[in-house]
């Protein structure tokens, strides 16, 4: 499915390694689902996470964040609209690009080298359906563009990252997403805390197909109208709709 | 413009820190030109060889491939059709993302912040023509995706390459490409020495979108012929271009 940038202003992310709240309704109104995570994250979590919130609300679309992959299967990627990649900007080596290509060189082999496979994905999928199955594997995955901004954040610690980008750089990085690696979305990530307006302005300036993301400490409608006025097209609240439903349901917005 | 890949077999590539042949009439018969290098080259010399080749060769395409931000300048930008950044899959992080992130960093910066850039490109571009200009530069910026395979080049020393990727990470980083990046080219590069057919065939299995190009030692048509017969969509051939017209000619595929 082609995702309706125009309509997406309001993402959801979802920690399959935490219970789902038992009522999904405060989820009425977000445009789009992100499922992933990291400690005590499996493909079999991320699997039921995505059926439970597909089976309430089966028009919205839920990508598949994977963090390692072995929280992908065939069976997460058939259930999901895209599985997005992130490449971290301000990350070291392996969190913009080494890691990737491991993957897509162990997605590219012969099907008969895989069956041993580490990676649960690869060995199954290519063994069952053949190149045909990759082809239906990339076209499924989408990247998305990442600075992370909260230095002392899980999220930083594991992509290497050692300092966060001044808003210049939050800018350059946006212009060499629009421009030269052409990921759909830019993800200015501030993990656990909130950032303020100002990197989504400095980004917001060189964006015009890239989907501009915020994620950060949104827990209140002022500060997701803020970051919406300063540019974001959308902003992803996560570690409240876990646990603080209203609070969740002020950061949707108005239509 | 855009580029017609179907029609792009034969790339020269031309170093502007050598002299230019006397006669450019084997140039007769190539599909594209990638002006480009590294020691001695400046946005001066960058510049008269592109003017000198559209000066005999009006409808062919040519490429600035620059190494530095200093190699490109306004005029070198309204010189050619593409400016193609190299983003090399086994090199240090720096010329995979770092520095195309700091490019594009001073890019985006206001215009009066930008008068006393050590980019002469920046200064110029920005403070005469305001961000329209950004926006027409970053128009002809075109990504390449490298693998640089000879481990003793200038080429592979200059980019931190330490390790020649397998045929399956080729594949694995041609898949990327082709996924989740999105440059429009893959360039297999054997930097002054044949590599033989073997990445080619490697990586081709994988492309649909992307075009496929191999640089290396390319001095014979068996040798062009073995290369375009493996799945490359075009050879590039750079160092007989400058010595050897005979030996040149020959790798121009016949049509």
């Amino acid at each position: 499915m082609d995702i309706e940038w125009d309509n997406t202003t309001h993402a959801t992310k979802i920690d399959p390694a935490k219970p789902l709240p038992s009522d999904l309704e405060p989820l009425t109104g977000t445009d789009l689902v992100i499922v992933g995570g990291s400690d005590g994250v499996t493909a079999e979590n991320t699997l039921e996470t995505i059926e439970a919130i597909d089976a309430s609300f089966p028009d919205l679309p839920i990508f598949q964040e994977p963090y390692r992959s072995d929280h992908v299967s065939t069976e997460t990627i058939d259930a999901v609209d895209y599985l997005s990649i992130a490449a971290v900007y301000n990350g070291d080596r392996e969190h913009f690009v080494g890691k990737h290509v491991d993957l897509f060189a162990e997605v590219g082999q012969k099907p008969d080298e895989l069956l041993g496979s580490s990676v649960p994905l690869i060995g199954d999928l290519v063994a069952s359906k053949g190149i045909d199955a990759v082809a239906n594997l990339t076209e499924k995955v989408i990247g998305e563009g990442y600075v992370i901004q909260h230095l002392s954040s899980a999220a930083a610690n594991r992509a290497g990252v050692e300092a966060a980008y001044s808003p210049e750089q939050v800018a350059g990085a946006a212009l060499a997403t629009e421009s030269l690696y052409g990921f759909p979305i830019f993800y200015v990530e501030y993990s656990g805390t909130y950032g303020g307006p100002e990197d989504v302005q400095a980004a917001a300036r060189y964006l015009e197909d890239t989907a501009l993301f915020y994620g950060g400490g949104i827990d209140s409608a002022a500060k997701a109208d803020e970051i919406l006025a300063a540019g974001a097209d959308a902003i992803v609240v996560g570690d409240c709709f876990h646990d603080d439903p209203e609070t969740f349901r002020e950061t949707i917005p108005n239509r």
